[in-house]
C-alpha cells in the first residue's frame, strides 16, 4: 500500500493538532488528509509538514474514501460519526472513552497488546489518558512477577480536558499575577454545576462521580486496565486529581506483587520494556519531572524502591506526556501497527 | 499563673510570624513577649495584637527570664540554642526534626498524645507539617479499628521550606507570564546541588534522600507517626511530592484496617474528632481543596470511600494549611496546654 487515506475529526482540539503534528513528524504513510472538525472551528488552516490545509465541517459524506479515521473530538461526537465512517469504509480509532469497554471494540496499547489492532470491527478504541501511563509500566511487571494489588495517585496536568484546560490555567495564573480575581470557567468538568480555579490549587475531582463515590476517570483507570490486561480481577485501587500542571501527568504508583522483584531488576525490567525510560539516580537528583518530559514521547520511570510494608512491593514515580503518549501518539502508534500489518 | 513570658526564634520565617500571630489571635496568656533572630534579620520591627516588637538577635541572655520557648529556625539554629534555653529555665516547643525522635522528648500533637507534655525534660518537639495532618486523621480510626498499612502520597505546597519556597513559586509565575526564564534557587532543598523550577512542574523529592530511596521527608512520616502512636510496627508506606501550591498540604491517603469500617462510620468518627472537619458530599461537588483551607485551623478530610481491592480498606482526601495545623498552631496548642496544665 503506497498510503492511506486518513481523517482527523477534531483537528483543532489539543489531541487532534498532536495527531496531524506527528503523522508529519513520525513520516506516517499518508496519502491524503483530511482535517474536520465542528462547524464552529471549520475553515481553519492547519500547516502540516508544509502543507496547508482547511478544516472542513463533518458531514455524513466526509469520510468517502477514507482508510482510516482519528476520532478526537469528544465522546458524543465520536458516537454521532461512527456509523457514518463505518459504513464508508474507514476504520475509525478513538480518542473518547464511548466505545472502551465494549467487547466488541479492541482497546489497545500497542507494546501491551498490539495484535488486539487485527481484530477490530470497524473501531479501536484508544485508552484514557492516565491508564495508559499506568499500563505501560504496569504490563512487564505483571509479566514478570504477576500484581497482587495496585494503589495509585495521580497528579494530573490540566492537558487532559484539552486547550480550555491550558487556557483556563494560562488566564488564571496572569490575573494572579495582575492581582485580578481568578475565574474559572473549565474545570473540573466543562458541564459540572461548579468551577473551581486551578492554579495554586489542587481539585480531587477529574470526570463526573460515579458509583462508591469514584470518579468516571478513577473507574477508567480500574476497568480499561483490567481489559487491556485482559484480566477483569486485577485490583487497582485510584485517586485521581487535578493539579497546576499544563501537560504532563504523574502518577504515584505503589504496587504489590506476587513474586518478589528488588528495586534494581525492577530498573532494569523497565528500562528494556518499550515506550519506557527510567530515570533513577536520586543520589544526582535524577527523577522524572513534568517541567523535563512534556512534548517528549516516552513514559519516564524513578524513585524505584522497596515498599518495605509488604513482603513484595515497590512505589514508583512514572511521569508522562498526557497528550502524546497519554493520547495522540498511542493513537498514531496503533494506525502505524494497522498500516504495516495490513499494508 | 497571670501569664507566661515567651520568646520566639526565628520570628521573621513563615512558621514564626505564623506563632506570633496565633498568639494574639487566640489570646495567649502572654506576660512578656521576646522576638528572637538572627542577626540578618534582627532590627525589623513586628505588629503583634497592635502592640509593636523590634526583634533581636539571639545571645545566651536571649532567654533570661523565658518560661517557654518556641524554636522555628532551623535545626541547627535549635541545636545550638536549646541549651542556653534550658538553662534560664525555658521549655523548648521545637518545631524543627533536630529533636523529634530522642527517647527524651515528647513529640506531641495535642489531639493525638497531648498527655505526653507534661513528661518533657526542657524540650517538647512539634511534629513534621506532613505528619501532623497525617496522624490526625489516622488516630481516630486507630482507636476505633486498628491500623494494618497505610499507603500515602502528598501533594505539598511550597511553605513547606518557608518564605523562600513561597517568593519563589511567586517568581517564578511572574517570570512566566512575562515570558522570561524560570530561575531556581531553593527547590526542592536549599542546599543541594540542584534545583528545579516548581512553577507548572511537579518536584518528587522533600528533603535530602537517606535509606533505601526515601527521602528524609518520607522518614518523618513514618517514624513520627510510629512514635506519636506509640506503635514501632505501624506500617506506613510514604510518597512525598511538592507541587506549585503556595501554603496548604494535600495527601492522599489508602488505609487498610484491621476491623471493617464503612465510609458512612469513617465519617462519622472523623467528624466528631478533634482538630478535623468533614467536607465530603461529591454529588455537591464537596471535597477540600487548597485554595479554600489555607489560613483556616482545621484539617479538612473528604472523598471517603471504601477501597474495593481489600477487605477492610479506606481513601481518603485530605487537605490542611502547612502553616497553621502543620506548624504554628500545633505548636501553640502545645503551649496552650502546657500553660492551662501547669498555669
Amino acid at each position: 500500500m503506497s498510503g492511506l487515506n486518513i481523517a482527523v475529526l477534531g483537528a483543532t482540539g489539543a489531541v487532534g493538532q498532536q495527531i496531524v503534528d506527528l503523522l508529519a513528524e513520525r513520516k506516517f504513510p499518508l496519502k491524503n488528509l483530511t482535517l474536520l472538525s465542528s462547524p464552529r472551528s471549520a475553515g481553519r488552516q492547519i500547516n502540516v509538514g508544509g502543507k496547508s490545509y482547511i478544516v472542513q465541517e463533518v458531514s455524513d459524506e466526509s469520510f468517502d474514501g477514507v482508510d482510516l479515521a482519528f476520532f478526537a473530538a469528544g465522546g458524543g461526537v465520536s458516537r454521532k460519526w461512527v456509523e457514518a465512517a463505518n459504513k464508508a469504509g474507514a476504520l475509525v480509532i478513538d480518542n473518547t472513552s464511548a466505545f472502551r469497554l465494549r467487547d466488541d471494540v479492541p482497546l489497545v496499547i500497542p507494546e501491551v497488546n498490539g495484535s488486539e489492532i487485527l481484530k477490530h470491527n470497524g473501531i479501536i478504541a484508544n485508552p484514557n489518558c492516565s491508564t495508559i501511563i499506568l499500563a505501560l509500566v504496569l504490563k512487564p511487571i505483571l509479566d514478570q512477577v504477576g500484581i497482587k494489588r495496585v494503589v495509585v495517585s495521580t497528579y494530573q496536568a490540566v492537558s487532559g480536558i484539552g486547550y480550555r484546560g491550558m487556557e483556563e490555567l494560562r488566564r488564571q495564573t496572569e490575573a494572579y499575577v495582575m492581582g485580578r480575581e481568578l475565574e474559572a470557567l473549565a474545570l473540573p468538568v466543562i458541564g459540572a454545576e461548579k468551577h473551581f480555579p486551578i492554579a495554586f490549587n489542587v481539585i480531587p475531582q477529574i470526570d463526573d462521580f460515579a458509583e462508591e463515590g469514584y470518579t468516571k476517570e478513577e473507574w477508567k483507570m480500574v476497568r480499561e486496565t483490567q481489559k487491556l490486561f485482559n484480566k477483569p480481577d486485577l485490583k487497582i485501587s485510584p485517586t485521581t486529581i487535578r493539579i497546576p500542571v499544563m501537560r504532563s501527568h504523574c502518577e504515584s504508583i505503589n504496587v504489590e506483587t506476587i513474586k518478589p522483584l528488588s528495586p534494581q531488576e525492577c530498573r532494569i525490567l523497565l528500562a528494556k520494556a518499550p515506550g519506557l525510560e527510567v530515570m533513577d539516580d536520586v543520589q544526582r537528583q535524577e527523577y522524572p519531572m513534568p517541567f523535563y518530559t512534556s512534548n517528549q514521547d516516552p513514559i519516564f520511570v524513578g524513585r524505584i524502591r522497596r515498599d518495605l510494608t509488604v513482603e513484595n512491593g515497590l512505589n514508583l514515580w512514572v511521569v508522562g506526556d498526557q497528550i502524546r503518549k497519554g493520547a495522540a501518539l498511542n493513537a498514531v502508534q496503533i494506525a502505524e501497527y494497522y498500516a504495516q500489518k495490513t499494508g
